[in-house]
């Protein structure tokens, strides 16, 4: 089931532009106006869950921390186990790292190293708010596969097409953006 | 509606104890293993709902970034806004802030302004995933109330008990915690 064109200018016109965040140049898509419009998040939430009911989706991964608000609620509704990958030295329990670069330098990733144990060959649903030149994305999908998952889809709210992020990712990867712009 | 001894036991046995973490003589509560167990995860989220169904709650903020884990699918559930209190700098629109005092130095969390500006009079649910000594959430309140919140809630799925962080709270903030330890 797709979003109807009404359905989408409801989630659109709920975030918010904010101009030069974090840095002059960058038009930043606030999503937390999105968050607070019970409606509109409804509408997102109904349509994830629609869209991947039948999925097969044994665990979500979310990113910090942005996607641990769509990721928690979406896993909840689907049944999933619900697995936080987030900045270094937040997990406390043995993780596994995955480095990315930046613009300048570089930033990480860590999972723990047993967070889909509780089933065989896993499906992981990874999902984020926004995909911009995939940096994150990637390197979070590196690390879900090594912590043993056996397929792996991610999910992007919004997707800035013109950074095709998407492309970067590895091609065994299903992607759905809800959102391109 | 209250959780069966059985029930309670199945959430409190799905959270690992990390010794150590993330200083020596602290024995850090690892709520990453109750989230990705459907089954606890399910149990707890099903209490939360029946908790607060009939509460009136309009907005539920939760404190970065394991309070959006548990926040944002409860607000789901109720229908309610989700509001995230971050540290600063995080929040890309204007912001109030709240200092509060670590055991050495200071910390800090922001709110968006207009964070609560859909509803008149709105009744807020602050909720984290633990209270220590109250630090955090004491300030969370405080920012929920500048932001124009009529009234506060708040929710702990742990409460170190011996730490005594509830009774730091404003006597006007109607507190439930779901584990005490």
């Amino acid at each position: 089931m797709n979003l109807s064109e009404r359905e989408k200018k409801q989630i659109l016109e709920s975030i918010r532009d904010i101009p030069d965040f974090p840095k002059p140049g960058i038009i930043f898509k606030d999503i937390t106006t999105l968050l607070n419009n019970p409606k509109a998040f409804k509408i997102l939430m109904d349509h994830l869950e629609e869209h991947y009911k039948d999925a097969g989706i044994d665990y979500i991964a979310g990113a910090e921390s942005r996607g641990f608000i769509f990721g928690a609620p979406l896993a909840d509704r689907l049944g999933a186990g619900f697995v936080p990958i987030r900045k270094p030295g937040k997990l406390p329990f043995t993780t596994i790292a995955e480095k990315y670069s930046l613009e300048y330098g570089f930033d990480e990733v860590e999972i723990h190293i047993d967070a889909f144990s509780g089933k065989p060959n896993p499906k992981v649903l990874f999902i984020d708010d926004l995909i911009a030149t995939g940096g994150t994305a990637n390197a979070s999908i590196n690390l879900i596969k090594k912590a043993g998952a056996a397929s792996v889809d991610a999910c992007f709210i919004i997707n800035l097409a013109f950074l095709k992020g998407i492309e970067r990712l590895s091609a065994d990867t299903t992607v759905y953006s809800v959102l391109d712009i």
